[in-house]
């Protein structure tokens, strides 16, 4: 298992898929480098999320910055309570996760205290994994980055993109003429400064991510149509595996309906990225592991050499975040919820009683009259009200109270919110490990990227670098790339040992220039997986390679076979 | 011209292009959000850019992280240099930049000290733009965010994305198969704590850039071929303005080969954006206006309502970078320069006296002789040799130095940078102003976005909401979103109401499902600008307009005119 590890790490550094950042200063832990290959996977892994998840249903793409201000991570809980339990070895001074160390031990340690962390430390006899020193006292360890923003106001990079849209709500709202569900979307990079990350890629201090935050009328009835009915892998709080459909996760009640939908999206996703099937499962969250803001998590894990791990994850996070922002804000994070005919609502009606408030106020009586009349709430006593930015204080004797019927065509509520958050790093890795395939015969390592996030689609190359097949593959290499295709060129060595370096970094296509390509303008084009090759017209391959990468087209329809 | 901006500014924020960020918490200046429409056009144009700079270059695109330790921020010289002068308000506190305050006062403020500034303010009677307070002294105010990584690494926000180039030059160049040129792309969000930012989306405190490093040897031949003979708009640094072509440009000697090329494809991408020709210009900068790591920067720069601006730069970065991070790190940052045919050079040889040596050393002294035997300068007195993590002190007695001369067939050399750097929030901006439009009959406003940038590419309407115009309406959104169109559906008010609110987002084509629709599959398309219309059967219309995105297939040519 951790020879495949090995394995990718080795192709990821020697042919530029990742690397640890900052090699050449000994490095920094959590933050890595993205190379060509790595760079251009990830654009087309978010390429293909924005046509699956923002295009398909019609959401709203936004972005927002990163850096924000204090205030909004006050209101979302995340200066409070985003934190990490730390100890330090009192001998080498390295820091450690609690958490970790403690996984063998304890089931949930997320639900301890610092003393009891410190005695679960104690009572198992876990020194520092590094030097085997005396472990310290267990402390809260902050996992925001914090700065300055202009001379004095205290900033932090977002620990996740979804602030970035809450705080929008209002906006974005009104932009979508007032209707729900409003579904909207945000790539970018999130931060968590983790105290000693050592799981490579999979846990960095500087990461990307995906997500939707849906905003929904929790009482709106749920179109059970949008549901289909594949099986999909679940794993349930009480620690059975089930395999349903979303249609049945929901019917049972098991999940709320959004989350079923999305559970179901994200499964075929993931297929098209080129999971197998059967490595996919989705786990739900113990009540102890759930997030401050979330009421039902489910994670999307996939098997790795590691085992099953958090690529994604679907939260139900209610009200809460919008219900904080309005607090935090005082702005109105309500959207309008139409009634299917008019209620009649009792409302309290304040009337003022202008022989008193008359001599009272004299030349500001009316406005502070027109001013108690739009007051909706009386809880007895004197009434405080605003008038040209200054308050009054109207003493009881001065209006009556009434409590009247009133016809309303709907009512003002906060939305709630289920967000499916993709890491895409650890996605990432994942497809590199589950498409990393050897050649029984020659033992050649291949990547069988499926073709529409493939980094490089095609490698060009003349079968001899002379008589004029290097010009004629370089004139070709010309048109793929004004075609808006990637598209290399290589004259090096063999036919075979070029093709064994594009199967290393997943390059589909690989057409040749041989001397009948001179003669009748056809070039061969072998197929990565099946190593097959077909003979076709030149002119017709940016169209042909644009149409197999949407799939219009299928390797075997093209051309002659090459035997 | 106010005018414009004001205008733009309404679009933007009424139909969701940008907004300041953070707003229900009275917003931080110098963060925007973008909105769907807005987010849409900077992928698309990103994308193109990718197209343009990436693909058809074979550039390789990498992908670093924002944040980075404070040596690489030592060694490229920001951490001393990257500051602008600042001075505060002595009422309110307010803080401005002083070569703003300047600017209409003194050519070039950067090359004042400050004791000169206070003195330029102090004779022009400068107070404080807000309250007319008095001003304080002047201040040097580092520009770059800093933030603590894990427990107390320094660390910092990039001020741009070059520097996660620069220190990858030994992976990159290994992975580029050791050849020059080697251009490196890079996409990203970049930092600048900026004093006082007061230009909308035009100064940002995090901000968009889309930067190419272009890693060359200084002494190769410039391969005059790849550029071409079209007349480019320049302003020269003695402040001519000229207009020559690229090939013209380098043979004058006004500037290097590769600034020229880069001038002539950035002008080229410019037009693509929809950018007139006139409003595009190239001006080259004063020698005191170059950043610390410059020979020679030409700005591109758009005629916007505020007046000439920069959107790009072009720079050679020259070896500065390479040998800074070679000086501070201690890695060989230099590529290999192989020469026509091998070459002969005096070399020093150190050749070893073992009767000395064996004695002293014993069972270590062949080893040391190895060693010595590697040294390649000689600068007299006794040797340091290190032999297995030792370092031993070799007395001059123990060897004789040989001059030799020696074959060799190439040398080790610190490559040269040329870098063009994308300003994307600016180029949004520019965009914005330069595609928008008036009907000159109805006063109704259009953004005559490209095809190919345009956020929404397509609104679909049901002529009437009945008769089951809207189920095939829906029907068809839904096939197009499938082929990865960016579609929206519009049943409100009239088709003239919904063609207008299309045109205000730039959409390119709306097509109108009507009553002939349900009896042949056909239905109307029209295009924003002409506002003429065609009838197309409506299977055809995934592929036609995929077509016309990438202006394979023009509008007049679609199916028949609708009079």
């Amino acid at each position: 298992m951790k020879d495949i590890r090995a394995k990718i790490n080795d192709i990821a550094k020697r042919r530029g898929i990742f690397w640890g950042a900052y090699e050449i200063y000994g490095g920094v832990a959590g933050l890595y480098d993205y190379g060509p290959i790595g760079a251009m996977l990830k654009k087309n892994i978010l390429d293909l999320w924005v046509e699956e998840f923002v295009f398909k249903d019609g959401l709203m793409l936004v972005d927002a910055p990163a850096l924000g201000p204090e205030m909004v991570y006050r209101a979302s809980g995340h200066l409070d309570k985003f934190s990490d339990y730390m100890v330090q070895c009192k001998s080498c001074g390295h820091a450690f996760r609690v958490d970790e160390l403690l996984k063998d031990f304890v089931e949930v340690p997320d639900e301890l205290t610092p003393q009891e962390l410190e005695r679960e430390i104690k009572r198992h006899g876990i020194r520092c994994p590094d030097c085997n020193g005396e472990l310290g006292k267990v402390e809260e360890f902050h996992l925001m980055f914090s700065t300055r923003i202009g001379l004095d106001k205290i900033g932090f990079l977002r620990p996740e993109t979804a602030q970035g849209i809450f705080v929008n709500f209002p906006t974005l709202y009104r932009i979508n003429r007032e209707k729900l569900p409003m579904g909207v979307a945000q790539i970018g990079r999130a931060y968590r400064n983790e105290i000693s990350p050592r799981q490579g890629v999979l846990r960095q201090r500087e990461f990307n991510m995906a997500e939707v935050e849906l905003f929904i009328d929790p009482e709106a009835p749920f179109p059970e149509n949008i549901l289909d009915d594949i099986a999909i892998p679940l794993l349930t709080r009480e620690g059975e595996n089930i395999k349903i459909s979303a249609l049945e996760a929901y019917k049972s009640g098991l999940m709320v309906g959004y989350i079923a939908y999305y559970i179901a999206r994200i499964f075929e996703f993931f297929k098209k990225l080129g999971i197998p099937e059967d490595r996919i499962r989705f786990r739900q969250h113990h009540r102890g592991e759930l997030a401050h803001y979330s009421s039902d998590t489910w994670d999307c894990e996939i098997l790795i050499s590691r085992g099953w791990t958090e690529v994604t994850g679907i939260s139900y996070r209610t009200s809460y975040d919008l219900e904080r922002h309005m607090l935090h804000s005082g702005a109105d994070m309500r959207a309008f919820r139409r009634f299917d005919e008019e209620r009649e609502i009792e409302v309290t009606r304040i009337v003022p009683r202008m022989e008193i408030l008359g001599p009272m106020f004299k030349g500001t009586a009316m406005k502070i009259a027109r001013a108690m009349e739009e007051i909706e709430h009386y809880s007895g006593g004197e009434l405080k009200v605003e008038v040209d930015g200054k308050t009054y204080t109207v003493p009881e004797e001065a209006f009556e109270v009434r409590k009247e019927n009133k016809k309303v065509s709907g009512e003002r509520f906060i939305p709630h919110v289920i967000e499916p958050s993709f890491g895409i790093d650890r996605i990432i890795y994942a497809i590199l490990e589950l498409t990393y395939y050897e050649r029984p015969d020659s033992g050649y390592k291949v990547l069988r990227f499926p073709t529409k996030i493939a980094p490089m689609k095609v490698g060009v190359f003349p079968l001899m670098a002379k008589d004029g097949l290097d010009e004629r593959a370089r004139e070709l290499l010309k048109t793929l790339r004004n075609s808006g295709i990637h598209a290399y060129y290589d004259e090096s060595g063999s036919i075979g040992r070029r093709y064994a370096r594009a199967d290393e970094i997943g390059v589909p296509f690989c057409i040749t220039v041989d001397y009948q390509s001179i003669e009748d303008e056809t070039v061969t084009i072998r197929e990565r997986d099946s190593t097959e090759q077909r003979r076709v017209p030149m002119k017709e391959l940016p169209r042909l390679i644009r149409a197999m990468e949407r799939d219009e087209v299928k390797f075997d329809e093209l051309g002659t076979p090459v035997q």
